[in-house]
């Protein structure tokens, strides 16, 4: 095995080990080649490479929002690391750790105007956990004099600068344990700035220092009894009980406690598209509920108690219901934070939703009687016929082609959403509970989602499809640029011809200005990028032949596919308007 | 004319109209509809719509370095700002005025988990010289609470209201002033965040608002006299100067004084192919002449005074020898700020170099006697033939096709040029005089060199060639996604099949890891971006095709046009290594 032969370099590796990160995205660069050399060098790494770094850091967020393990990216110095800025705010906003890893000059060759020289140093300080600036490894620069500021009026000069250096690797092995430590307990992004000085290339065969590791504290999580009492109380007396889960990974509540919950009268659960919790008795598809509501039907169903979990909700109609028609209580169950979403917030419960159903739900003797679900359950149902109705007299449109294209992916495999359009039509369908969704929503950025998703297609054996506007798509190109897709890839575009959640929007339609500037009308497809980039391309304008070359889109090729699926644009706007208006007549 | 209803919306675009900001870079968003609304019904203002606000920054880059005033990017609220970044950094190390104004939720819906909203307000402090952090009008905002501390528990409540109004928008007008001015007299980036409620699309046919205009306040440069006195004396007594001149605009420095330096015998000036500077009595192309020095030569040569102008210095072999060959005195000249590139700064002249160069040399009497000029220019004779006589013999490559290529390109016309190896080859031939040259050299970053071609092209009506590495051409494929680039735009993009570079750094070329993660090895081609894009796309891998080829290149079509120029990855080191030490014997 090789080793760089920087310590500092050394030290960050074993480190990386010993903590049980495996996967290193690397971004080509001459600063960082000591970290390139050690980490591709040793065969517990499992090493990427991808050039663009803003690409580079979505697909290490894909791989992480999967292994929800701190995945690790690597750049060298300059402006690189700033194109990993997008990614380290979703990684922020959505709980996923993204160990940021940027090799740096040596602080006298910073401010000197140096090329790729920039101030590193906390630059990601509005959306990171934890910074750690580490010092310059002394091992062979002991003329670097800001290191030594009393060596020159000591007699023992090799002492001094022993004891140094000793102190620069102990503060640096604290400060990697540390950051890596938040990354994985706090569930979020973390950066390491790491100075080397040259020669960079250098390798031996055994390293040379043996950095320490420090564990993870043990944060045991108690809920106050006073609190839980309250809990206890409040839920037994009240008869209008809601639960709002948003993002969330699979398998997060024991299905027992899903049960349990169903079994209760005054308890409807609403399920975000995100949230991949599914019980026949729940309610999906949040905005098909609620669109048609008058101001009557928000007071008649405005609860008591609103119970929520899991991260960012993507129901707008929901939100503007909740701010307005506030519950009494409104808990957050959460490890990590709570957002007081709807201005309600009165308890912040710091725990796993599982912990705290348990507790609660024990204890709370039975069931109360109640009619607020049976009332929600008549509303779903006559939704549920009017949407089918109106599904099934429309023209293809947005909406048709998203009702296809749900209804034709597979059992057991993972569906990745773009944001904007994407997610929100989506969410309008009652999905297949087989399927796994994710989203990045912490920033609902139209930024990363293929990148994402080719990250998750990396790291989960399940069979992963990105559905993605045409914007999105484009603007995340560079992640086509990529050489781990697997084979069994798929990439649906739904190709409005620009950006049609602006002709949803209460904007003036139809203009020169609108057209160029808010919906950014284009004619581009994305057929050439298949081809430059190796994917099997379909395309398809209609329902009959969208309903037809998705039958085959699911075998297995040589090649990862992409359906390019193109729709009125003109028209998808009215269509979902009108389907607003149907559903509640 | 119409106007966005939201009075801060008109305020930012009324004060941006007064200080003559004329080109606004548009993202789509809806958050900044009142912006986007308010410019695009402005005729005043040259609006542009690029959805990638990575390139779009860049291409922003662009047109702010051509005109040397503020150009406007505008965003919505998310991550769509973080994108910005790449740019925001290069325009801070290339003192380029870059206005960065991003539409952001009010406060109170911030940290609640509503989507696209993230910690915008001073997000890019470690590469901007002003953020604006606004406050949110309060309009239509009486319920904003935290702007609104002691409304309760007054009497007056509308007059407290009004004030607290005049307040805020005094507070907002001077905060944008400052930055725009700032932008302005300190050439570089500022950042505005704007706060915006809903509703955002309504508009209005007059302005309700007419915030005043604060100008920028006269900085009289004034060289100190006792400065300019030691300057003087030890210019007129020193034997060996050596000026060296990095980025700069061209036309910078008065003909007179370059015609004074190059007359005296005492003096050499050192053009880097960025600087737009040209006598033939000065020393163009560093590198081929210093690359095959001893220490005997460089202690020879060693300056007593080196006087620096303009921006970052490509060359690593001038700064190489500089650090460790110290001139004895380096004054830099500029209106802003010295880099300390040589470890020997010992004067920063804040002035303009026509200025300290007025002063300087009418007050030297006569040039001094000295061979060190004609030292120099023995070298560089015998060095222009050993370059002649090399690149009439080597086999087409990387070197190669640079002679061809820019001898190809038209008089009188820019040459924007990608960073790492690119700048770096150009740099060694003696460049066409007539030329203009650019080069992302603040942050030496391979990304958005094309985009700020594009900015060039569109903002200057000469035309625009870029040359570009493969790798960075790549990196920036979004650049082409534009809707405005002149017919007569070129792109050269010299396709060594990855990141030619790393072949020439002390790494352990021809391993797999070194394909893989240094020099990223890859088989694309330009081709398929050309197609999507409409740019008529040809393709060399030979001297004679390339010759041939560039013969039409320059003919004016109806698209803009791409020649991809492939070398050979596994010669081009080998030939440049070799022309190292041909040239030196």
């Amino acid at each position: 095995m090789k080793y760089p032969k920087i310590p500092l370099a050394q030290t960050v590796i074993q480190l990386c080990k010993a903590k049980g990160i495996k996967h290193i995205i690397i971004s080509p660069g001459s600063r960082s080649a000591p970290l390139t050399i050690g980490f591709t060098n040793n065969p517990y790494f499992k090493c990427y490479s991808i050039v663009d770094e803003r690409c580079a850091a979505f697909f290490a967020l894909g791989i992480a929002q999967q292994l929800q393990e701190p995945t690790a990216v690597v750049c060298t110095s300059g402006s690189a690391l700033l194109n990993y800025y997008p990614a380290v705010a979703e990684a922020f906003y959505s709980d996923i750790p993204l160990l940021v890893l940027s090799a740096d000059r040596p602080k006298h060759l910073i401010g000197v105007g140096d090329g790729q020289t920039i101030n590193q140093p906390n630059v990601f300080e509005n959306h990171i956990l934890y910074s750690a600036n580490l010092k310059l490894d002394l091992d062979d620069q002991a003329e670097e004099e800001e290191e030594l500021p009393i060596f020159k009026n000591l007699e023992n000069k090799l002492e001094t600068l022993l004891g140094l250096k000793q102190g620069i690797q102990e503060y640096n092995e604290v400060e990697i344990n540390k950051a890596i430590n938040i990354a994985s307990s706090k569930h979020g992004p973390v950066h390491i700035n790491i100075p080397f000085d040259e020669p960079l290339y250098d390798m031996i065969d055994e390293p040379t220092v043996h950095p320490k590791t420090i564990s993870i504290e043990e944060n045991i999580l108690q809920i106050e009894p006073s609190v839980l009492n309250d809990c206890i109380k409040n839920w037994s007396e009240a008869s209008k009980k809601m639960i709002l889960v948003g993002v969330s990974q699979p398998n997060t509540i024991e299905q027992k406690w899903l049960d349990t919950l169903a079994n209760d009268d005054s308890v409807i659960v609403f399920t975000e598209t995100t949230s991949n919790l599914h019980h026949e008795d729940f309610f999906p598809s949040i905005d098909k509920i609620i669109a048609p509501f008058n101001n009557e039907n928000f007071i008649n169903l405005q609860p008591d108690i609103l119970l929520t979990f899991g991260g960012l909700i993507v129901s707008k109609k929901i939100k503007a219901f909740l701010r307005k028609y506030k519950p009494k209580h409104h808990w957050h169950v959460d490890t990590k934070k709570a957002n007081d979403t709807f201005f309600s917030l009165d308890k912040f419960i710091k725990t796993t939703p599982n912990q705290f159903l348990e507790n609660l739900l024990d204890d709370v003797s039975k069931a109360r009687e109640s009619d607020y679900k049976h009332t929600w359950t008549s509303i779903k149902s006559i939704r549920l016929n009017k949407h089918n109705d109106y599904l099934k007299a429309i023209n293809f449109s947005d909406l048709k082609a998203f009702e296809v294209i749900l209804n034709a992916i597979p059992d057991d495999t993972i569906l990745q959403l773009g944001n904007s359009s994407t997610v929100r039509y989506a969410q309008l369908f009652d999905l297949n509970s087989t399927l796994e969704v994710f989203c990045n929503r912490g920033t609902s950025g139209i930024d990363g989602s293929t990148s994402t998703a080719i990250g998750c297609a990396v790291a989960n054996a399940k069979q992963t499809t990105l559905i993605s506007g045409d914007l999105s798509f484009i603007y995340d190109s560079n992640a086509l640029w990529n050489n781990y897709i697997p084979n069994n890839f798929r990439i649906i575009v739904i190709n409005n011809q620009g950006g049609g959640i602006f002709r949803i929007l209460p904007g003036h339609k139809n203009t020169e200005n609108f057209d160029a500037y808010f919906e950014t009308k284009h004619r581009l497809s994305a057929e050439h990028l298949c081809k430059m980039y190796g994917f099997e391309y379909n395309s398809v304008s209609n329902e009959s032949n969208l309903i037809y070359n998705l039958n085959s889109f699911y075998s297995l090729g040589n090649q990862p596919k992409l359906l390019e699926v193109f729709t009125p644009k003109n028209l998808n706007d009215e269509v979902l308007l009108q389907y607003f208006k149907f559903i509640g007549q």
